[in-house]
């Protein structure tokens, strides 16, 4: 089900701007938390940049170990995404909590998440912005998608506990090569 | 119809993930162009990261002056949007072409863009990533939002054309103070 995305795609599913899952793992214990605050800065190899603050169990895993997954949610896991956000890897085992499923990834430690629409493996790229703005520069090394879910909708997040789910989708003629 | 919208706010409007605008200004002359690449780095003041390619024309302006406008459109301009992301300032006056309104800034030079959900006065905060990544932090200064389009939707780029407009909301309990 879940079947390897074309690198050159990737920025068709971060760019729109959907709350993710960020997957961790650090000496044998995997973490997760819910991240708005992520952008594009290349399209192949295609580099996302995103801000973790140091406030969160899972700076210190992706800062010493350099690897993360970012997970796509369907909106269908809206629950289990706030619930994931709402809570410290310090003080609970999320995976169990919440009854994620994962499955191991290709190239790094971290385990994908099951259910997600996509799952993107990434290495930390650029980790000199870091210390001034908690600012990591990934790049993803191999992603994945999961074939049943070709129109699964997206979160995007709007504070305060209000979250719009992807509407109505509108095409024009495209100028991309 | 603009009213200032308090600077705590301006997360839950980029955080989204909208197609935004970014008006800039160099030697009397304004320019605009369509942004996806780009998100919320912090809260109050609010900071804003986003990519500006050298290849654009937009990109002498914000570097050279350090002022900028992101104006966020809301789903009813998408023909508009895509027209200004499909032709360069170095040919064409946008704002003539695609007879935008403009209104005054009140604390930058570039204007502010009418018929927008809302209208961001930024200067640029941080400029030590231009040269490496071609990424701008900005820090918004200014917020406008046009109390006629409080439920205004906005538009999410996915790539080749192809653009989702906002749909269902669901809230649930913030713990946000």
């Amino acid at each position: 089900m879940m079947r390897k995305l074309a690198l050159s795609k990737v920025y068709r599913l971060i760019e729109p701007g959907p709350v993710v899952l960020l997957v961790t793992a650090r000496r044998g214990t995997a973490g997760v938390m819910t991240m708005s605050w992520h952008m594009m800065m290349d399209f192949e190899p295609p580099l996302v940049g995103c801000v973790v603050s140091s406030a969160n169990h899972s700076f210190a895993a992706l800062q010493e170990t350099g690897e993360c997954v970012i997970a796509i949610p369907p909106a269908n896991m809206a629950k289990t995404v706030v619930g994931i956000g709402n809570c410290s890897g310090r003080d609970v085992d999320k995976f169990d909590k919440f009854k994620l499923s994962t499955a191991p990834a290709g190239k790094v430690a971290p385990p994908l998440i099951e259910g997600c629409i996509a799952n993107l493996e990434c290495k930390v790229k650029d980790a000199s912005m870091v210390q001034r703005h908690s600012l990591f520069v990934l790049e993803v090394i191999e992603a994945w998608s999961d074939t049943r879910q070709k129109t699964a909708k997206t979160l995007h997040h709007h504070g305060y506990g209000k979250f719009v789910v992807d509407g109505e989708t509108i095409r024009f003629r495209s100028r991309m090569p």
